[in-house]
């Protein structure tokens, strides 16, 4: 096994070291934590599913952008890849498939709504460039089934991903909420002579445009004959829609203005008003170029944007997807929050320094060997703190230097310390108040109690 | 897209549906808490690595026992794999490679010791059966590094292994860890002239007998000479050696009794001290019957049992594997405890009931709307309520039943609830505490306030 040869992690994954780690614990405790008080609970599914999960959903294009996977151990399974078959497995590059099968298995046991997230790894086999990677979390929120009134549902998974934002330190200056309706793309586009697969084709160059090579636009336009004038045209047609919105008139005199009628109008005027009922107004704004280019949406849609960055999320109503899949008519709605652009956003506007990170880490007592004798009891004071349910560290040296051995303790967080000094022979040790500084002599029976005070009172400090 | 056709998961891998994803972040963060209060640091690495970063770890054979993942979007990797080649990447099997090549890629700049632990999901191209998935969780602790007793870190990482399975409510009278040390097996083995490759070959065969088929076993035979009789010559050695610790005899006097060098002993003797210093001791066995298949262990090697089970958790020491990766010289030592037995061992024990892992998901509040007029005031309140923190549930339809909703709220765990009824005109909500049953009037305005209290109140008294 002797090598000297240097192993590295495959492109468009990451290794997480402590201190990465730490980032995206913060992450995802921030979005379970919305979740979970917004009425969510936790699903999960498998990492590998069927490949046709996915070309079901998506057609059989998407096998081109998925990390295909088979069993070395099954003989049939290499034999078919070598005879040109795909192969029987995929990484999941979406969560929603999963959800939709998962749905289908229970539908009819499962209360209503179906109220899920989940926080899953996903992989997609597409070359990474910033804001993208081949392995990377997304948060999926999900509300399906059990709503008379889609608005409601649509405003509450908003409100969620909202929540989660304001967690973390954004607000409606930093981010908006662009919301469209897929049925207002319609209207216009059937006006516009433009109707079937070639309106999904006008979506998804909308969607594309600013991401394709110009190569790309001409082998889609060929396809189904939408040309750049048609998008030009879609986006014109409510550019006043979009400036009138963004100043903050309310949606039912935006849709009249631009002479949508008011059944056209009325979801995504009822989503915003929610949204607006309940203090999240200055978030919104009406967003015609936002239209989603994946088939499957049938109502709201809406992307999470930062200035100049990619979409932080993005979602919208799914209601016939999960018929699709064989389960009953249910209606749907969901979004999709990824790890990357979140993490660079987050990065950028400096609101992930290592105190945010670690506070969760924070150590409670950092036990320090004043000199060999005492080095000696280390290992049982610690673990008698940590059998009391505490995060413990400790100098792995002794040294007549304290006053290093606190160094360390304060730069791993911990939060006090606990010297072993020559007072441990008749019993006793110092306690030291890393956040405030003091120091006193506590008598070693006492110390889980005295320690705990300690604790209770820097938390009610909020340190 | 219509279809009536029905998905289902993978073979060996698992949908978890809320209860089943409560049941594994209750067992994530018992491991979580142990790993952070013993002083280990989290960290991640790809789910997909570079197929010959197990290659190099356990040689060619490994590549049968491996999901293999390619590109879908990479011609060249297509075409090698139908030239017969494996593919270019493997779903990781387990998590010491990965491991190795993180702490290789940085071994200059960490700070020693490295303790990292990390919880990833893990996936083997086996036939499922049980306590066996193809995809499962494994928590992996290793202590890496910067330690002249390697007894103190051997024990460190058990006790980190026993303070998990404490806090599932498990004691020794349900597992025990049973310790051995490689240097004593290979000293026994070239007592009776078996060493290299035949040595490997006999630990191997010992490790998995009850687990092989007498058509496996026969083929290893053939190919190093190694017998059954030599398993029941080595395992008959030590059969008093093993009696008399079970009787609770201490290390030094076993290895006398059986005639072990004290330097051969002391080792093993010390790790049991270590952990008998901290209260541990009966939680241990001295037990030559566990061996550890794999290559790498260097020294103490251990696995976590309960009778009649798999080995919930394994590990050991592996002084030579960060070098064998391109590192320095380190020495190193670890376990893996997978989910997957350990689940089915606490739900034999009756350590899964749902308040036990249904407590950290606890609603805050409940609220109910008892007449329609109040239902539309509800959005507002609960937000209210979400954007303070809270996890709050809510009625998804009015009635004046308040009953029934009341019963949906204890069946959702809440700890209290809020009814909206005639006195909102006047400001006022009723607040019910679920857990003590009593119900009081509240302005709405000091609604936080109260309901901080009442939380705070039962978060004393222990519900």
């Amino acid at each position: 096994m002797a090598s000297s040869k240097k192993f590295q992690a495959p492109r468009g994954t990451r290794d997480f070291y402590p201190a990465d780690m730490a980032v995206r614990r913060y992450i995802e405790g921030v979005w379970r934590t919305a979740s979970i008080n917004h009425g969510f609970d936790e699903v999960e599914g498998p990492t590998i599913e069927h490949i046709d999960l996915y070309t079901h959903k998506s057609g059989p294009g998407i096998v081109n952008e998925l990390f295909q996977v088979y069993s070395g151990k099954d003989e049939q399974q290499i034999a078919a890849i070598r005879a040109g078959d795909d192969a029987p497995y995929a990484l999941r590059p979406e969560f929603t498939p999963t959800l939709a099968r998962m749905v289908v298995a229970k539908a009819a046991q499962l209360p209503k709504p179906i109220k899920w997230f989940a926080i899953p790894g996903h992989y997609r086999a597409e070359r990474p460039q910033r804001g993208r990677l081949r392995e990377f979390i997304q948060w999926n929120v999900d509300y399906v089934g059990g709503e008379d009134d889609p608005a409601r549902a649509d405003a509450e998974v908003i409100a969620c991903a909202v929540g989660a934002l304001e967690k973390f330190g954004l607000g409606p200056g930093d981010v908006k909420v662009h919301v469209f309706d897929r049925r207002i793309a319609e209207s216009r586009a059937k006006a516009s002579g433009v109707e079937g697969d070639r309106f999904l084709s006008l979506l998804w160059l909308i969607d594309n445009m600013g991401k394709l090579s110009d190569e790309q636009i001409r082998a889609e336009v060929e396809k189904h004959g939408i040309t750049q004038k048609d998008v030009l045209s879609f986006q014109e047609h409510f550019r006043r829609a979009k400036a009138l919105s963004a100043s903050g008139q309310p949606m039912e005199q935006v849709g009249a203005e631009i002479g949508l009628s008011k059944e056209l109008v009325a979801n995504v005027a009822q989503v915003m008003n929610n949204l607006g009922g309940i203090g999240l107004g200055p978030w919104l704004t009406f967003d015609p170029d936002i239209v989603r280019g994946l088939a499957y949406y049938t109502g709201t849609v809406f992307e999470i944007i930062a200035e100049g960055e990619r979409a932080v999320a993005g979602g919208g109503r799914y209601d016939r997807l999960i018929e699709s899949f064989g389960g009953p008519s249910m209606p749907a709605c969901g979004f999709g929050m990824g790890d990357v652009v979140l993490g660079l956003l987050l990065h950028d506007k400096g609101l992930l320094p290592e105190e945010v990170y670690m506070q969760p880490l924070r150590p409670h007592v950092f036990v320090i060997a004043a000199s060999d004798d005492t080095a000696a009891k280390l290992p049982a004071i610690v673990a008698r703190l940590r059998k009391a349910g505490l995060h413990v560290r400790h100098s792995y040296r002794s040294t007549r230097n304290v006053g290093k051995l606190l160094g360390e303790a304060g730069k791993a967080f911990a939060r006090t310390a606990i010297i072993l000094g020559e007072e441990l022979a008749a019993g006793r040790v110092a306690l030291k108040d890393l956040d405030g500084g003091e120091q006193r002599e506590v008598a070693l029976d006492e110390l889980e109690t005295v320690l705990r005070q300690l604790l209770d009172a820097q938390e009610r400090a909020g340190v």
